[in-house]
């Protein structure tokens, strides 16, 4: 070893440990349990900067690593153990805003953090943790009328059995027993599940609040689960993935439930569907192969249409297309460019200083739903 | 030491591993996931006698304990390290009928099991495994209609924030804008919150269930959180616990509430209460306190009423005291005895072979339900 690979080494040592982050002056000591703690639970923090601190107790542990470290969800972050026998450390740099999954890896066992939330994410229930937004007052819960999630359980001859889905009815729904509403169909990410745009997507207090200010027309969002097919979601990744009997559950099975048991607007004017990522890519196929069912489509990090795709381009009544900024604003900028020329009436969203990730959708759904069913 | 003790500590050590059971001929090698796991995980198995095997991967670990042995909930199941680094074990017996909270000790340090669900109990997310039981089919998922569970966030004024609810509406709810049903206010147990019944409990399928059987009149449930008081639910225990707070959500937050939102019969004739252990408790105090608010009490493994704290016996249509076997059968029995000397309509039931946890009170809501707003 020479000089030079030693000091790159110490380098790396002075970098990879959580003592410079912890001892370093510019960390304001103004940690709070994250808002989606478990009840009571101190940890893990996050201070006004963003940076994360995590306390896990396994006092015969060799090894304790947090999956979260610097900005998203990258790196991680290796915990020390004290005096006390407890393990702690900080993220080297204040986190991304909004939500991020996150494990304990324990002597190499990967296990969910005991003081967090599990949330569905990675075909696993995983720990989670909501740094603070500059912008969190659209999603956060407030005192304005809410609307409610009801878990219903459909029948699915496709599938032999009766299938969950999640379905947000605006406030004031159960007032007026004659108004009908027209409805999203809003799907989830690869490795997520029916509970995400509720719990780690707050869809419905991002609705609340946006119908509280008068800023949306009040619709009901029908969510549930997307990788029909997937008997195993742990052994098949996207590969594995086929579209047909996720579509045959959704327009044949759930659909016709839905408008036979809620208020629903039931026409293709009144349809909407929208996806993140997986769920985008859903939402492109389904709405080409039948355009007599929905007139709203959107992407959420989720792809692009080209205006060639689409036979009928009377039909389609918006296509809202969003990625985060760091992930790929120039393509979908291009795509609703295009499709503007084309005559459609497309409308783009990049999410500042986000990647693929929930804050990205929050803020896209924030954005598309004053958009949908315009009169 | 001498040879009494000895021997004593032998036959201790003889029984305490997990390798007796392991190479035991009586256990049946038809081992299957466990109805509570997550997607796609295998482990934790259950086999048709009602023994459960673990696997837990944490190759570096020194030491993996599973919290659940032999029987309920007590005892403990130590794992071993396999060739292939990944520890498991099997209870040393098999375990009761039903559902079970557990978790894992690694390295001295309290996780969840990664291959299970989780269910709050203990004042956590905890793993849940499900024993198969000789009547599990009365709580089973069936091609039934079903009910929904609607997730409401209720004003609360006296807590200052919007609270969480869930509201069960049986089937075809939605159909017939003029009917309306008679409610049962229906609480947890310490440690648990307004999600245990729909979980852990499977109250809407144990309704759907007896709805569809023609068993039971069709009605609405709510259940809240009873610790209303309690900040950090982990310092305190019950001793902590003050039922005013509780009471005013309930009566004069959420009750306005669902009446006002929901097609409920609003009068005491048509309204129940009933609770398990520490909502036993709540359901003893509230509606002796409030007798011109409910008309039906029932205690699930929550004590018992004296027919001398009852001051109006015309306001009591039906008193149900239930209990595990291997709880207090006898206290219920006398209790039930004395109720229906002093001329109340009291039912008693014990749950055979099961103590102070869910299959008792699962069995009991059935039990109950038919007995419920009779006319």
């Amino acid at each position: 070893m020479n000089l030079k690979t030693l000091a790159i080494v110490a380098a790396t040592i002075l970098f990879s440990g959580t003592g410079f982050a912890q001892t370093s002056p510019s960390i304001k000591d103004d940690f709070k349990p994250s808002t989606f703690n478990q009840p009571g639970q101190e940890y893990p923090q996050v201070n006004s900067q963003g940076y994360a601190r995590f306390r896990i107790v396994a006092p015969l542990a060799q090894s304790v690593v947090v999956s979260l470290g610097l900005g998203g969800t990258s790196g991680g972050t290796v915990l020390s153990k004290g005096a006390d026998s407890v393990w702690t450390g900080t993220t080297k740099g204040p986190m991304e805003e909004g939500f991020h999954y996150y494990h304990v890896t324990v002597d190499g066992g990967v296990f969910n953090d005991p003081g967090a939330l599990n949330f569905y994410g990675s075909t696993r229930w995983e720990s989670g943790i909501e740094i603070p937004a500059h912008d969190q007052d659209f999603y956060a819960l407030k005192d304005v009328p809410h609307g409610h999630v009801h878990q219903i359980l459909f029948p699915s001859k496709s599938t032999n059995t009766s299938r969950r889905a999640f379905v947000y009815t605006p406030p004031g729904y159960e007032k007026n027993n004659s108004k009908r509403y027209p409805v999203l169909y809003l799907q989830h990410g690869w490795g997520e599940d029916e509970t995400a745009w509720s719990n780690q997507g707050r869809a419905n207090l991002i609705m609340d609040n946006l119908i509280a200010e008068g800023k949306t027309k009040p619709f009901i969002i029908v969510m549930t689960y997307g990788m029909t097919n997937v008997v195993r979601p742990r052994a098949g990744g996207l590969r594995s993935f086929d579209i047909k009997p996720f579509q045959t559950v959704l327009l044949d099975e759930l659909m016709p439930y839905v408008d036979a048991t809620f208020r629903t607007i039931p026409n293709q004017a009144n349809r909407a569907m929208a996806g993140l990522s997986m769920g985008g890519f859903e939402t492109h196929t389904i709405t080409l192969a039948r355009p007599d069912v929905f007139s709203h489509y959107a992407l959420l990090s989720g792809g692009t249409y080209k205006p060639e795709e689409i036979k009928d381009k009377s039909k389609v009544k918006l296509i809202f297309l969003s990625t985060g900024q760091f992930e790929n604003p120039d393509g979908i900028s291009k795509a609703t460019e295009a499709l503007k020329t084309a005559g459609f009436n497309a409308v783009s969203y990049v999410s500042p200083n986000t990647r693929h990730e929930f804050q990205t959708w929050r803020r896209s759904l924030h954005v598309l739903a004053p958009l949908l069913f315009k009169d």
